[in-house]
């Protein structure tokens, strides 16, 4: 039977999480919403936050879909409880399964870890309160969200993404992992890991395919994933940074 | 009789035109409208642009208002014919008022000036197209996005304006005028300034009541001007980013 997922994030930065998933080819087909109408969520109210998310859930119910994936920090912390009340289908967040890769992955309850994402994302302090729970005592958490716009305009290879880590990072030493709590940041996530001396990423998209294989027991699929784009607004930017970011094989 | 202005702009980079018309204290009241809801309308289509734009359009309407003064270079691009199309009381927009400053302000047709803005702006030309007819022969004008959210996020006194700026900027030589086409800039004009050793920038803000003055003939409010903020989502956010970058007196 062939398995279907749709996959939300507020914009573009979810596309990472899609190509880890087609790294993996676990879905037959993969269905994109970016809400590229109304982002970014990340300086918006919690109940204009919920409220999209809301409506995300009602767009999907036009596809055949098995599961829904948000991939998107921000409404992962804000609104999947609410997504998943509301949805026929499971509905499972990056932020969920990015803690428990950790658990698994992290060595140490006293390996020091650092989390970082955007300002709403790392407010919450969710990533340190569920890490926390489940026994880790070193950790630490950073907004850095001028990251995102570095990524979105591709400046990941210029001296400013540099100087920028030397600002976010002044002062963090020793760290052994770094949960990429943005979905944009996979983009630069091998600068972040030199810049802490091949520090351990954990990353949303691979951190989903775990929760899927695990949690799911979702296997390979038989046929190459097929992909649709749809976006609130726009679309043809999504599918220029789609071409960019994803395998060409897949259009 | 009391002089009342509706000021539009797509967030808070329009809270510059705002500061400069307090200090020139041309109204009596400021109506300041931010689609904080909808920000950034950059990245958005065109034909959005213009809708959202009329329903600004619209709001203003509750308010017994003289004029509508969109200090946001996006929709001052894309959208300024169409509201004054659907508007009852005059508009005026950034670009036109920045051009006009410039024709003034620059000493000769063959003076070196750059225009920086962000990605739709520049691409739109609309800056070089305006600044040729009027007979100026060195213009060029670059994309500076980055810009935007270094403001946002208070990073102008970081190393990180000071890479970014080596980024935009380098090769640009004898650069005598700057306008800056988007309303974040007059925060890092200073810097902007003194990277080009001493170029004299050209901002919206002071263009605006340049424009006031000698076509509308404003003159100086007998009271102090008053301020209201909206915004579509999240108005504490802007009045915390209103205070500051205006005066407290203000409030």
């Amino acid at each position: 039977m062939n398995k279907i997922a749709g996959v939300f994030d507020s914009g573009v930065g979810g596309l990472t999480v899609v190509r880890t998933l087609l790294e993996h080819n676990i879905f037959d087909k993969i269905i994109y919403f970016g809400d590229t109408a109304r982002v970014p969520y990340g300086n918006k109210d919690k109940n204009t936050i919920i409220r999209y998310s809301l409506e995300a859930v009602e767009f999907f119910e036009n596809f055949d879909i098995d599961i829904i994936i948000v991939a998107c920090n921000t409404v992962s912390v804000f609104a999947l409880k609410q997504m998943q009340k509301s949805s026929k289908v499971p509905v499972i967040g990056v932020v969920e399964a990015g803690v428990d890769m950790a658990s698994k992955k992290v060595i140490s309850k006293t390996s020091k870890i650092l989390t970082i994402g955007t300002k709403g994302t790392i407010q919450s302090k969710i990533y340190d309160t569920k890490l926390k729970l489940l026994g880790f005592t070193n950790t630490i958490s950073i907004a850095t969200p001028l990251f995102v716009p570095i990524v979105e305009q591709e400046l990941e290879n210029t001296p400013i993404l540099q100087e920028t880590m030397n600002y976010y990072f002044n002062g963090l030493e020793n760290i052994e992992y770094v949960i990429l709590g943005c979905t944009h940041f996979p983009i630069i996530s091998k600068q972040i890991a030199t810049y802490f001396d091949s520090a351990t990423t954990i990353q949303s998209g691979e951190a989903i395919v775990e929760t899927l294989k695990k949690k799911f027991k979702y296997k390979k699929a038989k046929n190459l994933s097929k992909i649709e784009f749809y976006a609130s607004d726009a679309p043809a930017q999504l599918k220029i940074r789609a071409k960019s970011w994803l395998l060409e094989k897949y259009f």
